[in-house]
């Protein structure tokens, strides 16, 4: 019985898988904020290299991964699916219960999956400057490990509370020998007048991102980075999926629950599309697919379906997602990873369309989760991933309950060694559960969809 | 071309390899420190189970390894064994360097392969508690994970200064379910009596021991756990070293070169000794294996082969082993495991017979060749692993040298993400290279062994 199904190396998947080659009818399109007509790749081209605009309107099913960028992902990847057999002895379930552990990466995260193939496309056309926003940093230090292997330079504006309150992150990034900065700064106009208007504020995801698109704008060979969000992030994280799928095969199983957390989206995406391709041509319409949310950020079981802004500033192009408003400020949960207000427009369409479903949960409950994780599976995960664990663990109380046999599987993103401050704060019993106005939480939401 | 070479799970070695079999001559046994005769069995019964203390002392080459435990090692194990390709391209070597990693652990290092396996033998022994000591907190966190898989309580005894400074280690062993306390502490004789001479001592990691010591001999069904020097600790850590040697076999290969870092030699001596075996009976007398330690405590490069305590105050059975002296404080160097005034006795020997040989470096050299492996390979290792990268680095430049194409494969204990103040220290120029009482220095000794 063995505790990890592994791929070989020469497992690697050569192609990214590309949704948008299945759905029946596309998402609407990016539009101009002035003219409210589509952006074109003019639009883009300023700060995203030619190859990754293709990427982000491509409706071809199977997009080659480059050797170069599969030669990276040699080192952590294919990441190891496990069997959570004494999580599930715990939980006394008949369910059986797997992860997909992406904690295995140098910066612990499924973020370089993305961050490895944006330097490369950047590095290809010729760009020698890549600079990106940063909140809690897991994005910001996958650029940096992502644009050193391929001799880039790299300047990160990290969200100023971030900067203060976890150095950890920070100088993991400075290891990689990107610049870190404290955003606001005194480098773009944007953080400048931020600052002239209110000189001690800790920053916002929207103020960074703003000031991290102005630098590439208006810098010669330098692009912008986005980790989360858009159509070819989420198209690079399908590896995660795509190897899930063969490491199901190899045991000769299919999940029935497939879990995963969402901020941007782009994990839970990348681990799930594979998967839902098989609900949409009808080859598995009772697989259950459903993300997991805090109750203090809840976009997909709270927020509208409409065009809102990427950013909080509303400079970037308006995107068709669900949002609850690009001026919603999140309260300071954890899971800074989780604190976006918006969604990945591809993700959003297939929520609304019914292939996937939502749920959200209040923090301490999720930090119980990851706890009896931990003290069963070993790992400490990021508190983002932790809400997959919460919402697997249910189900697998559910499952109990019912006497059902399910096979649930989890998209355990990354593991939680620099928020460890986070568990501290949960073991003195010093974490808020936020609450929020009371149109986003007039009833519970915690119930779990039906199985 | 494959950057891991992976095992599978049913290949986890089923038998640990003791070298005491092996050796012409058995090591000097330890004796009591009153009578000066050697200790028996029921010296050591107050504190430790039989089954270990029958480990301490066989001399069977092979040693079955519980099925239990197997189970656990699952969970990491086999680790995997990289090819730095990316680290030789950099140093422009004809050499090929590989690297064992350790890294991938829940706690983070080698030193779980021991911990589990000494929970194990204490709850099978009925043993409901184990105390132990820890100063950087590695040791600490693997015994505070391994105790809560098999449902025993345990009690952690924190040099305060780490305590103090480094956070995340102790939230990480409390989220495992650890009690953990600043030593000295006021629940012991021991520790009141330190801190009734100097209230506001910092504590010693002789001291910690002194306190866990006297907490596991005055407890009902408490025992004491040891993270290093004793013989069945370098036992259990023969899981390196024996997949290490299939993992060679499986590419065809054998080291020409083993480098490894060595505080009390558990992790080194672990992935080495299935390689000494090959030295001692003559079938590679060639293989080169070399210890590598910080300059501030250079033990086998600078002590004494004599009799002296484990710990400072003097309370433990006498060790023959290298010695800077049981009272000798090193520096405070960040490798914080590399701070031991002794070594293993079977890895002392085998270093006085000449099988093993040792260098010793400054830290910031140390930590250079921890950032170049950063850049090139990804990973941020410990400080204490840093020492066998940058000896991995000056033999691989050697051959450069020499135009030799030998293979080098150093012992990465593993990971330096609880380490990254000093990472932030060696970038802000702030790292001392400590000076020591100049007998300990008279001469360089960061000269190469030859090859």
């Amino acid at each position: 019985m063995k505790t990890k199904i592994l791929l070989d190396e020469n497992d690697i998947p050569k192609r990214w898988y590309n949704i948008q080659a299945d759905l029946k009818k596309q998402v609407d399109p990016p539009l101009n904020p002035k003219t409210k007509q589509p952006i074109g790749p003019d639009d883009l081209k300023v700060i995203f290299p030619m190859e990754l605009i293709k990427q982000e309107v491509s409706r071809d099913r199977y997009i080659p991964i480059p050797k170069e960028i599969r030669e990276i992902y040699r080192i952590w990847r294919p990441s190891p699916l496990y069997r959570a057999r004494r999580l599930e002895k715990a939980l006394k379930t008949p369910a059986h219960i797997y992860y997909k552990w992406e904690g295995v990466s140098p910066p612990g995260s499924h973020k370089p999956n993305s961050a490895v193939a944006q330097a490369y496309y950047n590095m290809k056309a010729g760009i020698e400057r890549i600079v990106t926003e940063t909140g809690a940093g897991q994005w910001g230090s996958a650029l940096a490990f992502s644009t050193r292997i391929f001799n880039l330079k790299c300047r990160i504006y990290m969200v100023k509370c971030s900067y203060e309150q976890k150095p950890y992150r920070r100088i993991l990034m400075e290891s990689w020998g990107a610049e870190v900065f404290p955003s606001p700064t005194k480098l773009t106009n944007v953080g400048r007048e931020m600052l002239k208007k209110d000189p001690t504020t800790s920053g916002s995801l929207g103020i960074s991102i703003s000031e991290a698109v102005e630098d590439a704008a208006t810098h010669d060979n330098t692009n912008y980075a986005l980790g989360s969000v858009l159509n070819y992030v989420v198209l690079h994280q399908t590896i995660i999926g795509l190897e899930l799928k063969k490491q199901f095969e190899i045991i000769d199983k299919y999940p029935d629950i497939i879990v995963g957390c969402v901020g941007g989206g782009s994990n839970f995406s990348g681990a799930c599309f594979p998967f839902v391709r098989d609900k949409i041509i009808g080859k598995k319409p009772e697989l259950k697919i459903v993300s997991v949310e805090p109750l203090a950020c809840p976009t997909l079981t709270k927020g509208e379906y409409r065009y809102d802004f990427g950013d909080s500033v509303g400079l970037t192009p308006l995107l068709k997602m669900y949002t609850l408003g690009h001026t919603f400020i999140p309260a300071a949960i954890h899971a800074g990873g989780l604190r976006y207000h918006g969604d990945s427009p591809l993700l959003s369409k297939l929520t609304k369309d019914g292939y996937m479903e939502a749920v959200a949960y209040y923090q301490n409950e999720v930090f119980e989760a990851a706890m009896l994780f931990a003290r069963t599976e070993g790992f400490i995960v990021a508190p983002e991933a932790a809400h997959a664990v919460k919402a697997a663990i249910d189900f697998a109380r559910m499952c109990k309950h019912k006497n059902e046999k399910k096979i649930i599987v989890f998209a355990n993103s990354g593991h939680g060694h620099f928020d460890l401050s986070a568990y501290d704060a949960y073991h003195n019993k010093a974490l808020q559960d936020y609450k929020h106005p009371k149109e986003l939480i007039e009833k519970s939401i915690t119930n779990l969809p039906k199985i």
